[in-house]
């Protein structure tokens, strides 16, 4: 829905003050979780218990490309990615701070799209847009901070904690945005057509917030689930969960658990378009749904007798293996690691 | 100081572990306003009182310039700049997150020096690194969200709520760093021979805390001053400051005030670097100093018989006029608006 500030044509010249009339449209100014609202130097939150805070950046042909993603695109992923770290916290979105950096090509009608993308998902999760910052920029540049709070104040989900004989777990697809992806470098908007599914996982992923709260809700009164965000593929955060990679073990390396995992993970569990581009291109399925990228789904593991109760109460949990007291992590018998090792911003021999 | 990590070698390859590592050298992993701090999904706040957040984008090209900053002042003024915002809130500063996308020429050493400069700043203020978010970038960006307390959790200083009669007051200096921009952009680093205080103001702003905190205490039993970090010159920041122009004033215009103000600004208040500068370019310096842009002082306003005790204990605060009932504002009897509109990032006809 466009709201009354959308009829100013889109040849107008945007300021700052056009700029926020037009958000204001969208974003509602007051929230029950804000003392004080956007608009002054700094947001207030209220604040009575813990808050959980993420902050991603979201920048033009590094996280998404103009050519198949529409504004609407733009502005939807950009917070569904943020409010994917809360969901990994088993939190409750609350609002979020918003920095934009606009080329000289953005004028008020796709700041409109933009801004009614990025509304679907802050409407969805009733989330205050809290304040921000406008500038100039080369490139379209987006960076978000999100914060929530836990479902109980004591009880957020965090990596690590795992423990030999855990069950591990997914919720969402694995490697289905990665086709997606590679279907739109290769083939634009088109690639629509064709792999629906795929594209709308890359385009418009749908953070587990819900389940996040119910897994959040299950270690009330058990030892909680081991959770994480699963954005960069489970050959990479699966040893983040199990804390064997990541910026404790880096910092403290004495709290390294040398624990392993064994995956089971058939063919029969991956999307049928994943199935079918890795028939097409010859690819090994599972291998890319471990590769993966940007599934946005949830990663943990809990005890095993907590996992019947969580199947049933969560839609699209399944278990993907054990938590092993050491030898590395396997997956269908064969080591994780001949895989290579999952996406890292800064290792310029990988594909992106 | 450089830390431990320093000593790995400039030419060694990037990797998000190896800046991770380098980063944990000189922002402390644990901070007593945090449950949880950096390494998963989300950071968690203890947060048992209210929050004042804000967030800013920090541009290569757009906000500083690769040529005549250091790395040590990018890192530095990044985090500074924030926190002006906390002290326009007369907020204490509690903990940040920074998303940074570095270009291909940034190597460890490059990371040391930008950590050092912005660990001065955290360190000052005692401020937990609490997350954020690395990638590749074609420009240097970075983003930053802060967070800080209320010195007392009821009080925190807005703006708006000023009152004919009322006081209106600078605490830092005017047109300074505008100076410094200026010669830096001339002369490069060469300006700093000839302009220290000037060039210092631009690369090295010191945000008003203490003083933020001191104004927030004094309307603990009084009316409290309105408050703001003067940021964008008083010529756009003081309509702010009154409500007649910002973020409310466009989304409820029934709230704006219709104040005015009269503003008193002798050449003696003037910092000597602006009046030389001023003398030698044939610029007026009070129109200079009105201008602005990136002062990071505070602009307020208090009832008249809550001077005198601020001016005591606030070293650097200096009244510079009043506010009116109406009548536009006005500086040295002549209308401010005569002198064009302060800084728009989005307006093409001004000069930056």
């Amino acid at each position: 829905m466009a709201p009354a500030s959308s009829t100013s044509g889109s040849a107008a010249p945007l300021s700052e003050d056009r700029i926020l009339a037009c958000l204001a449209g969208y974003f509602p100014q007051t929230h029950p979780s804000l003392l004080l609202g956007r608009g002054d130097d700094c947001a207030v939150l209220k604040a009575g218990r813990p808050l959980c805070v993420s902050s991603d950046l979201f920048l033009e042909d590094i996280h998404f490309r103009q050519s198949y993603f529409t504004p609407e695109d733009m502005g939807y992923k950009a917070l569904a990615a943020n409010v994917s770290d809360l969901a990994g916290c088993g939190a409750r979105p609350l609002g979020f701070t918003l920095c934009l950096g606009l080329p000289a090509w953005a004028d008020m009608d796709w700041l409109n799209r933009f801004f009614s993308g990025m509304a679907e998902v802050a409407g969805l999760h009733r989330m205050a847009l809290a304040g921000g910052d406008l500038s100039r920029s080369e490139k379209l540049h987006v960076s978000i901070t999100v914060w929530g709070e836990p479902a109980d104040p004591g009880h957020f989900l965090v990596r690590g904690g795992s423990m030999p004989g855990d069950v591990l777990f997914v919720v969402g697809s694995l490697g289905l945005a990665r086709v997606g992806l590679n279907r739109l470098e290769a083939q634009g908007r088109q690639a629509l057509n064709e792999w629906p599914a795929a594209c709308a996982a890359h385009l418009r992923p749908v953070p587990q917030v819900d389940a996040g709260l119910m897994l959040a809700r299950a270690g009330y009164n058990a030892r909680p689930p081991a959770l994480m965000d699963l954005s960069d593929g489970i050959m990479r955060d699966l040893p983040r969960l199990l804390g064997l990679t990541g910026e404790l073990s880096v910092t403290c390396p004495e709290k390294c658990t040398g624990l392993g995992a064994e995956i089971v993970l058939p063919q029969g569990r991956l999307h049928p378009e994943l199935l079918r581009y890795a028939a097409e291109t010859g690819k090994n399925p599972v291998h890319e749904a471990l590769l993966g990228g940007e599934d946005y789904a949830l990663l943990g593991s809990c005890a095993p007798d907590m996992l019947p109760p969580l199947h049933a109460a969560i839609p699209g949990l399944f278990s993907i293996g054990v938590v092993t007291a050491g030898g590395g992590i396997e997956c269908n018998n064969a080591p994780l690691d001949s895989l290579g090792g999952g996406f890292d911003h800064f290792d310029a021999g990988q594909d992106a």
